[in-house]
């Protein structure tokens, strides 16, 4: 049974970022504790009763292609209907089109909760929510006004549409082809790998697609951004006929088999109708606003259904019998056994820490968007959007671990598809590889956002987890051990920094070479920082009334910087001097 | 396409192990490299051309559940009767029932490539092995007469019978029930995880059950093991009436889907027919025979999935065309990307590693069988047998990183189960858990085989690494740094363990809370140690016509010093500090 963490992530927002602060802004001015309390409350209800029974089900049977349309897994059209009748895909929308306008780090603690109990279902409201960000910042007022209110009701919901059979991670090959007609343009092409690229939830679809505009020059400049709605809308809002846009076939995959995967063909006799956003050549400019609010997304789809395991891992190694310990009388539960314990502990301290990284990430842009302080903003613009890749690529990539980790729990039932815990190594499989793979995500930070500043972002945050880490005091043993070991992972990460950015100038393939231990190394160290912080804060309150729960936070970071944070060394070791390991080797030599 | 790595398999054996020394004895007196070469050759022939095209069907398709027994999957039955008729059952059996009589690496040697092209059918000649192995030694002259020749033969197969709902990791809690009846037994209980427990291949399969004899003792002296035939059998070897025992159904399973996985029946009416093997309250013991054997060859199955995983995903980087890096005038096939390729060379030196570690723990079995001096013998006997577990755990926990990694390289095409990659992450996630989860082989590891001789068979094998890598001379830096990296990991493990046996002594839940991080360290380290030892040989020899692969086994060596042996640094310290963290937490905590 799934039960969403509402009083962890009340911990992270409440007091570790300490979120209310951004009720002082005017635009937030409704903001409080209180509000987030009653949303992440109404949100767990429906994830626990409404999304949560879905998920197996949905496994099972999957969505189905028929040829006039996808149909969608059996109960998934209800629980849709009731996620729009209870508001939820307004969360984070512009008021102006009907939108809650939340702050970013509620709704990604929000997300967690979908992506726990049903990850195929979140995936349709995450890429709409991403379609309306980015039409709410690059569409034209007239386009808005047609599209953005139905999205924002979640009547409509809307798509990302950038791969091609030849053009994945390298979206400037992109060949789908738009001619001018008029006020709009005739689109052809075929697009594959499209998320809930059709479904029989809502009457209509409104695809982003990336296509290039006759004439355009080749490569990444010649690329736009289109509209495509499913079904053409007329100038008062009204649905009128059917647009050139055919779902061939959805895929067989790993996991995640509610959501459909779509081969899409678009304009198969006349061309489908699209409208240019913005202006032409800018399109992957604009798909990338989609993306990276996407990225943030699928990092904490990581831990979600990271949580999600551990939940079952749990409530199984509670109940099972089996083994006697030498300090037991007869058999006893397998939570008992110190392998099994420390099973769970990996899995605990890994979501908590990732958690933490994301809600902090999360609550960068907000602090971006609305404090006061311009420097705050542009300090806080320049770390989430730093740690983007980070959260992106570990978060995810610790999600499979701790996946797998709760299949093992299980032992031999675990390998049994219906006890439930192979699902989640299956659905989170695909998690550090859409929206950009682990290797796309550290090309990402070393090559774009380390190198663009020559590493100032990177240094602000290393100064900061030092000073951080610096004022925790206090007498307890565990809580000093905590910080020790969090700042000495902290000195490493600065030392394979320095590295990095060296090879970055004078070698930059080797550099590249280990940029995914470098990214994950990022990873450990931030989430070694939140949780000595989570620990500190945890730490001055066990005399309260929630005493195990503070307690349960100081355990947590305890084993994080005995078990998981020396990890750290070894990853920096290989920044170090890995890559020319690597370089070295001639590919006719695999 | 699969091709079985003969050349691979040929350096270990010939130039790394030098099993040709096996000819000195009498017993394998007909042993030769070409004789090796000769078999390892058929072999990779039928597992090319037979097993590995059947893998993927045999996915789609599985095993089948019908009234009258389990339906296997198309194109298995005939597989099968090739398999019989090339005489691949008689491997390593004794010449006295009609075996082949090879010695044990060779048998692992061979048992990778069925594992590569196909591991749901490797499973099944593997249990029969198995149960052969234990009927060769436990069995009275009878029924070896009765059983062995056609099981050699492979007319019928056998299996292993152990596990009930709630005696899994704990066989002491077996229920199953022995009633005497003359010169036999009837036997009533219900038995689960039943691996080819029942299929279509045969006329006959032999059941090798484990039971209670009715007043026996509670607990694992109590348990007996038994012969249960499938089909009656007579004194003429004929086969006679259908015995008691059913299957139920077969799990659905996350992999391994054309082998079928049972629940059996025993005894529904007047009880199964069961013959008693050895002493009665021996059976665990026996039963640990065909467990041991078992073993190792499951660990040969984590990096034989890791090279069929790592051939697909080399092939996908050497033809997929995507992206252009600074250094290059266009587009590039993928493999042409540094963190590609770091991810091929995770793959390339992990399961080389992995080989390298299980071929010699098989040696070491032969040597102890075989060799002349009683000295060699027993050490090599004490040294396989501190190696299972840790090949066990280690190579397979490693072979589903492989795996993973093979997924990722294929990008969103991994995710598609038609590309075959997401297959082999499946598959081999069994092979952590059955014959022993990495948990329970970290038991035997510091509970058994450590705690037993106080770790002097592992001190013998780290004077062993020392000595060697000691002893590697030569000017070339490559394989200086090699050197230095293995050597320096030794000492951490020399460190660790010290560290491990104190609080085995003082504090042994401690202990056994880090035995999975110290069981990684051990595997990790040893490979290293073989690596180096590769690399030292293949250095001496990039002068001859083989350049290439000599060059190759020098480049994955240092690659795997680079990135992959650092992971020893973090797993020292986790053993030397982490077992408190573990111990330390409340289990109300979690």
């Amino acid at each position: 049974m799934y039960r969403a963490p509402v009083r962890e992530v009340r911990f992270v927002l409440e007091e570790l970022l300490g979120a209310q602060r951004l009720a002082a802004s005017g635009a937030l001015g409704d903001y409080s504790n209180e509000l987030a309390q009653s949303v992440l409350e109404e949100a767990a209800r429906f994830a626990e009763n409404v999304l949560e029974p879905l998920n197996r089900p949905g496994d099972v049977q999957g969505a189905r292609w028929t040829e006039n349309g996808v149909v969608t897994a059996p109960g998934f059209r209800e629980a849709y209907q009731q996620f729009v009748a209870g508001g939820w895909p307004a969360l984070g929308a512009a008021t102006e089109f009907g939108g809650q306008h939340t702050p970013r780090v509620l709704n990604s603690a929000v997300g967690e909760f979908w992506g726990s109990a049903n990850l195929a279902f979140k995936l349709g409201p995450m890429l709409t929510h991403g379609a309306v960000h980015a039409l709410e910042l690059c569409g034209s007022p007239a386009q808005k006004r047609t599209f953005l209110p139905p999205m924002v009701r979640g009547e409509w919901t809307g798509t990302m549409v950038l791969t091609e059979p030849q053009a994945g991670s390298d979206l400037g090959q992109v060949r789908t082809r738009a001619v001018a007609a008029g006020d709009h343009y005739r689109l052809f092409g075929q697009k594959i790998f499209i998320t809930w690229g059709d479904h029989d939830l809502t009457s209509n679809t409104i695809h982003m697609v990336l296509g290039r505009v006759e004439g355009a020059p080749p490569g990444v400049k010649g690329i736009s951004l289109f509209i495509v709605p499913k079904v053409l809308v007329g100038a008062d809002g009204s649905l009128g006929a059917r647009n050139e846009v055919r779902c061939l076939s959805i895929e067989r995959k790993l996991g995640i088999h509610a959501s459909p995967t779509c081969v899409l063909a678009f304009g198969e006799k006349e061309g489908a109708v699209a409208y240019l956003v913005g202006e032409p050549g800018r399109g992957l400019e604009y798909m990338f606003i989609m993306m990276n609010s996407a990225r943030l997304s699928v990092g904490s789809e990581g831990y979600a259904v990271g949580e999600r395991a551990y939940q079952r891992a749990l409530e199984w190694a509670r109940t099972r019998v089996q083994g006697k310990p030498r300090t037991a009388p007869g058999p006893v539960t397998i939570i008992q056994h110190p392998d099994v314990r420390r099973m769970l502990l990996t899995m605990k301290s890994q979501t908590e820490a990732a958690r933490a990284l994301t809600l902090y990430g999360a609550f960068q842009f907000d602090l971006a968007e609305y404090d006061a302080s311009e420097q705050v903003r542009t300090a806080a613009r320049a770390r989430g959007e730093l740690l983007t890749p980070i959260i992106k690529g570990w978060c995810t990539e610790s999600g499979n671990e701790v996946a797998a980790i709760g299949l093992q729990v299980h032992g031999g039932m675990g390998y049994i598809e219906e006890t439930g815990a192979a699902q989640y190594v299956r659905d989170v499989r695909i998690t550090t590889i859409y929206e950009g793979t682990t290797g796309i995500q550290s090309n990402d930070l070393i090559g774009r956002k380390l190198a663009r500043d020559r590493g100032a972002a990177m240094s602000a945050l290393l100064a900061e987890m030092e000073r951080d880490l610096g004022a925790i005091a206090g007498s307890d043993a565990t809580l000093e051990t905590v910080r020790k070991s969090a700042l000495e992972a902290v000195g490493l990460l600065a030392r394979a920094t320095r590295s990095l950015l060296e090879s970055l100038a004078s070698e930059p393939q080797r550099a590249l070479a280990v940029s995914v231990p470098y990214l994950k190394l990022c990873g450990y160290v931030a989430g070694g920082w939140l949780l000595a912080r989570s620990a500190a804060i945890a730490a001055g309150r066990l005399d309260g009334n929630e005493r195990e729960f503070y307690a349960a936070k100081v355990r947590t970071a305890a084993f994080y910087a005995a078990q998981v944070l020396p990890t750290a060394a070894a990853l920096a070791r290989v920044v170090e001097s890995g890559g020319a390991s690597v370089i070295g080797t001639d590919p006719a030599l695999l």
